[in-house]
This record gives C-alpha cells, sequence and structure tokens, in this order.
C-alpha cells in the first residue's frame, strides 16, 4: 500500500477515523505514531498527507491536509472480453495499477456463461480490486467497471458512443500497435480490445471493424489475456509519451 | 499449451514417445486422434508439427518433421534482485513468454536471505515455470538461470563481462526508458536491471553506475515488480521495432 485511501464521507472537519484493514496497516506495516504524517487520498478527489493524531488497537485517528489535484482521467479505455475469473481478479488489480480510465467487460461467443456467475463480479469485490490496484499505483482515480452479459447490447448501444481511436488486439492482423496507435486527448480516450483466449468471432470483429476499430497484431508469441493486458498498456503509455514529445 | 516441446533426446529415429503431463494434454485438451498432425518444438532446438501415429490412455507416439529454424536468441537479458518466492513463480513464467535471454537473480541489500531457500529456486522447478513460459508463447528457446546468494561476486565478477548496454530501473532517475534506450543487436543484448521492492542500495547503485547501466524512471506509478517486469519488456519491444524501422 503506497498511498492510503479514504473516502470523502469518511472525512468529517478535516479529520478520518480508520478502522480494520487500513488501521492495521498503518500499525502494523507503517508503524505509524502520533506526529507521523502518511501519504492520502480521496478515492475519487484529492491527495496530500494525513497527520496521525493517536493510534489503538482498534483505530488510527489522521488529520488532512489534501493539496494536491484530483487525478485526470486516464487516456485509456479497456474493453475486455470477460477473462476467466481467477485472471479477471489479477487484471482488475493490475489494469489499475497500470492506469485505465473504465473497463467494459463483455460476452464473447467463446466466453462462458458460468464466468459472469463469478464472485469476482460481486460489486464489492470488484471495488476493492481496485482498490488495492490504486493503493499500490498511488492514485485516486477509481476506474468505472461496466459488465455487458450480452454482446449485442454492447455493440449496438455502447459501441458507437465512444468517440476516441479504437484498437483491437488481433493475431492475424497485418499492421503493428506502433502503426494503427493515435494519440488520444482528454476528451477521446483511447479504447483498446482485447478478446478472449479463442479470440473474437468473425461477427464480433465485423461489429468492431464497422465501429472503427483498428487491428493490430502483437506478434508471434502468444500471450495469456492478463499479460497482454499489461504488455499493451505499458507499450501505449510509451507511445503516448513519444507522441506528446514529438508534438513539442 | 500453444506448442508441444520435446527433448532433443527423446526423439528416436524422428519419433517421440509422450507420457505423463503432454500426453494428457494431447489427449484430454487437444482430443488429438491418429493421424493429426501438432505443433511441436525441440527444447533449444527447431520447430515443426508432429504427425499423431497412436493415442493410449498411457502414452502418444508422435512422427515428427521439424523444418523451423532453431530459436534466435532475444536480445534482453534481465538482471532482479530476487523477489518474493510467490511473486518469482509468475516472473519465471511471464519473462518467458515476453521472451528473454537469459535472467540473472541476485542478492540485493533489501532481499531477505530466506527467499533463497525457497522450493521455486529447486532446478527442476525453475525449468518447470520456464517450459511452461516457452509453451503459451511458442518459444523453443530455453533461458538460462543463474542466482547469486550474495551481490559482490555478481558485481565483480560478472558485471564487467557483461558487454551490451545496461538499463537500470530507479523511480529517482531523472531521464525514461526511451530516453537511455539503446538497440541491442545479437552480439550486445540489452541488459536491464529491476530491483527489490525497496530499492537497490546506494552501494548497488553505485556499482551498477561504474558498470555503466543507464538510470531511468517508470514514472509516478509504483508497480509490483511482476508487473514493472512485463510491462518495461513490453516497452523494450516496442521501442526496439521503432528502432530496427528507423534504421531501415
Amino acid at each position: 500500500m503506497n498511498l492510503l485511501l479514504v473516502e470523502a464521507e469518511e472525512i468529517c472537519r478535516g479529520q478520518v477515523l480508520l478502522e480494520g484493514r487500513r488501521a492495521a496497516h498503518v500499525r502494523a506495516v507503517l508503524q505509524a505514531r502520533p506526529g507521523d504524517t502518511l501519504r492520502v487520498g480521496v478515492v475519487g478527489g484529492c491527495q496530500g498527507r494525513g497527520r496521525v493524531l493517536a493510534v489503538d488497537e482498534a483505530a488510527v485517528r489522521l488529520e488532512l491536509a489534501l493539496d494536491g489535484p484530483p487525478p485526470a482521467p486516464p487516456p485509456l479505455e479497456l474493453i475486455l472480453a470477460l477473462p476467466r475469473p481467477i485472471m479477471l481478479q489479477r487484471i482488475l488489480k493490475q489494469a489499475t495499477v497500470m492506469g485505465m480510465r473504465r473497463l467494459h467487460l463483455v460476452k464473447s461467443q467463446k466466453v462462458e456463461k458460468s464466468y459472469f456467475a463469478s464472485p469476482v463480479l460481486a460489486p464489492d469485490k470488484v471495488r476493492s480490486l481496485l482498490l488495492a490496484g490504486m493503493e499500490q499505483a498511488r492514485d485516486t482515480w477509481l476506474p468505472e467497471v461496466r459488465i455487458y452479459r450480452q454482446f449485442r447490447p454492447f455493440v449496438e448501444d455502447v459501441l458507437p458512443g465512444l468517440s476516441g481511436p479504437g484498437l483491437l488486439a488481433h493475431p492475424e492482423a497485418d499492421r503493428t500497435l506502433s502503426e494503427v496507435f493515435v494519440l488520444p486527448t482528454a476528451t477521446a480516450p483511447l479504447r483498446l480490445a482485447i478478446g478472449p483466449e479463442g479470440g473474437w468471432s468473425d461477427y464480433e470483429l465485423g461489429m468492431f471493424a464497422q465501429a472503427g476499430f483498428a487491428r493490430f497484431s502483437m506478434g508471434s508469441r502468444i500471450l495469456h489475456v492478463d499479460t497482454a493486458v499489461v504488455a499493451l498498456m505499458a507499450q501505449i503509455d510509451l507511445l503516448c509519451q513519444l507522441g506528446r514529445r514529438a508534438k513539442r
């Protein structure tokens, strides 16, 4: 935990009272004592410092000074064919660590229906994984996670409304990521679609193409979905850096 | 398993007899029958096809046609402060999936000594994780893994002998990866050093600097070591692609 996250509604007159997991972390891992200052962030809001006022076995009281700006929305939105629960769990955390604006989890022909019944998709579980990623990355941006149990409503109602450039990872594409990459902006984030282990169906590929998604290949190596998510997010981050530098 | 791996010494007159895990995979997952052909590779050697001659409950017999070239050594060598065993396990597999030539696991001041006693470091366990990565990525290059229980022998005997460019991820560096990146060649692979969660000590940083390693920062987000390994390997792969394209 590199950032202690609190909810806005937990703050009362500039102070917050932590109990449970966070209090235990402050006590046992950070070994904080009254007078120490800790790095604190508000979920969806500012960052700053918290001065420890009191520590006991049950709780920790902090006085907050939150002068850091609220987070800018990350320029990347992920569209994933719902992965196996164990993989989804890793992806929810890791993709948050890497910085995503929003995550769309969609049904695809090769996605088992049973995956949608996984306890990993329970809102509290999703939220705890996102928060763990934010605590690790030191970010207060809470990604939104949307779940589509059918492909059609996603493709008909959601896809046309996505305004930024769309990219789709596909083993048989001719071009590479850097060849199809378009620099995202604050109002036009990049949409990255990653299929299931067996790939999108032809129908699904057609719908993405109709929505303007450009296909690219990741090369001859075959990556697990969780590895592909981290690898592609890292490459897009690098291309954003290079693109912004070239513009200067 | 996207590639069935066999050892050179298992091949006899162009045929191989598989038992255990691989036979079970061919039977249960691939559901192969006599006459089917499977993608096969020899550890450290060529790739090609295997025609199924016989399948029974105990074994699978294949006739091999190995006409693909042996693998080129990947241009990246990893130097890692030995991570926690559970993380090491993921890294051994994932870094192999991403393609590494060799892995040096070294002691650092902030690495717990007990990590070196982990069963994950047993040669058979290491090998099985590397093979799992090769099977996933469809590669026959078997990375070499070296373990240094002390930092000094590594830094005095090994580091000076590494001839390629050296890069070191360090939170406080001024430059980014793309600013310090040098295109590796077949004879001068890139050496990437990633420290423990608490960072390298000043002494260790000094020794890497003396050996010519350039420091770079990964930005403000703090990644777990396993995420950092995948992210950096992906970014280096992209920079290699861009560098080779610019040379043409």
